[in-house]
């Protein structure tokens, strides 16, 4: 296979730095590499495989002889850079929102619409954590039996907002007696005007405000999704909610197919039929996915399988992955993998 | 107003004292209160306005007298000792699970149907936690527009569980780094074989497992919120979840409606007109309901009010209350208070 120049933009943050060890890991054809962050960052070393890599400055013209650049920076500099790197000649795969939703832009899961890579422009999205692991739980349902309705509530982890927010929870449930005083500087969202504390406590708000008074987060779930699945027929509802868990999302779905003849276990079966998914349901042994346990796996685990008591074609399931991993990192590097497969 | 003999069985317990509290504070005319626990407890004094009152085992003949007895000390406790309570002539007012589904027993939230205290036979049941909150916040709606679906994921607090189950988060909670080693007594069910950690997790289970591998707690929310609402045919569905936070209960709730032209404005009028319910809905200033802020409060926050963005008759809401207090303490010394107007 041939060997690619690699860049990874936003190389000391939280998924940048999984980006790279997932490359490392998985054996990622790499002739060489070159870690980009901001000029605060530009200077400082990161170890790999016992070699010192020097981390530069990201700039217009750091991408010349680049074959692919990961970008984890923010939608800003997405917007600001990606463009120099497609013409420098190298394939940006982007996990930022910046270009999601743009026409002509792949966004791609590659257990869910691999073949959506084919018909980049330069640059492949990766979409949102909570959304990659929904489809990839939801692909073999949907192919099998059609999905024409999703009302998804989440439980997401605070490493979805940063290292900061990390901390942030960490310094706060220090303080279990005295919680309601806590102060709060990042969460709900660091450029929303009021903060929130986090730890014991539970914010229905992620991201921004928009359109019908949902949030940026529940807009993301219900645009992208359709978007992946190539169903602009499905009715997506999301309601997406922060919780003191560090790392793994969790999302209790419930779902509407095409037919009402389908068993739990036929259900099952087509959940189980998708790589990396992982079922994990079975009350009498209390085996169900918890965050907890998902934090540091590459897989989505699916559980609590339910049929809906009077619908028909109505279920019920509860999903979890490591959203840094599955939801960003490890995605952006499978998106690489299935384009390099496609050559 | 006649002045009552009072007693509260499980006096020492997270609920029991609560009850007290309010009964203190709501000024309910109590002639005379006698404080019931077990043998364990019994012997123990409890200071009320400055008087030491000391607890008394619960026997078969420590009702006699009494006009009113709120039970809050476990469903075989209720199903032991409220016969002879009821015989002694007292009513009893039952905060666990014991009767709430039997027939001929009131099922009352008294803002939503305080009419069916009438019919009881000596015993009035309290609803579950989750379920309190959710129909006080949704009885104008339902009366205005008819709601023939709901479907709702609980995010709930461990208080719920009792006192032991606030220590265990308080113990895991100190322990972020090593928070997969958490060790766990408790949580999901004192009565499950497994434990797991809740602090940094969450639990997709809430109580044992009953039919259709729904959780004795969703079946709890799906059958209740039908008996209260005194209608059979609308479909209730919950997923029912454990989280970190120690009191307070969260749910995000998708209604549909009977009618498909109610704006929400209209909806947010209807969920304000019932008594103790308050909205808090205004995203511009960032205000929603969060359990860290409902806890010590009576009313029931209702907030995230949106439309679905394909039914028209479908909304998204998410409702907050204290779950000792609304969703069991007040509530069943409002139950009391209900009944003695009705004399």
């Amino acid at each position: 296979m041939r060997q690619m120049n690699v860049a990874v933009v936003g190389a000391t943050g939280a998924v940048g730095t999984k980006i790279i060890e997932k490359l490392i890991e998985r054996k990622f054809p790499i002739k060489s590499l070159k870690l980009l962050a901001s000029k605060r960052s530009a200077g400082s070393t990161i170890q790999i495989n016992g070699e010192d890599y020097v981390v530069e400055e990201t700039s217009e013209t750091a991408f010349e002889g680049i074959d692919i650049a990961f970008f984890s920076a923010g939608g800003s500099i997405t917007e600001h850079f990606a463009k120099h790197a497609i013409e420098a000649g190298a394939l940006v795969i982007d996990n930022t929102s910046a270009f999601r939703m743009t026409e002509g832009v792949p966004l791609v899961v590659p257990e869910v619409n691999p073949d959506a890579i084919r018909e980049h422009n330069g640059l492949i999205a990766n979409p949102n954590c909570s959304t990659i692991q929904m489809v990839a739980a939801l692909k073999g349902v949907k192919d099998q039996f059609g999905i024409n309705r999703l009302i998804v509530s989440t439980y997401q982890a605070v490493s979805g907002a940063g290292a900061d927010a990390i901390e942030e929870l960490k310094q706060q449930s220090e303080n279990f007696e005295n919680r309601v005083d806590n102060k709060a500087d990042i969460l709900p969202s660091g450029s929303a005007e009021k903060h929130y504390p986090i730890a014991f406590n539970v914010l229905p708000q992620i991201d921004l405000f928009g359109e019908g008074d949902y949030t940026l987060e529940e807009l993301k779930m219900m645009n992208e999704t359709r978007k992946i699945f190539d169903d602009y027929e499905m009715s997506v509802a999301a309601t997406c909610v922060r919780l003191p868990v560090v790392t793994g999302h969790s999302e209790s779905v419930y779902i509407e197919l095409d037919r009402d003849d389908v068993t739990v276990d036929q259900l099952k079966e087509a959940i189980r039929s998708v790589p990396n998914v992982v079922l994990q349901d079975d009350p009498s042994q209390q085996l169900y996915p918890m965050p907890l346990f998902a934090e540091g796996t590459d897989e989505v685990f699916v559980g609590r399988v339910r049929k809906d008591r009077d619908k028909k074609n109505g279920f019920h399931l509860w999903i979890v992955a490591d959203n840094l991993i599955k939801g960003a990192a490890l995605n952006s590097v499978q998106i690489a993998e299935t384009y390099l497969e496609q050559q």
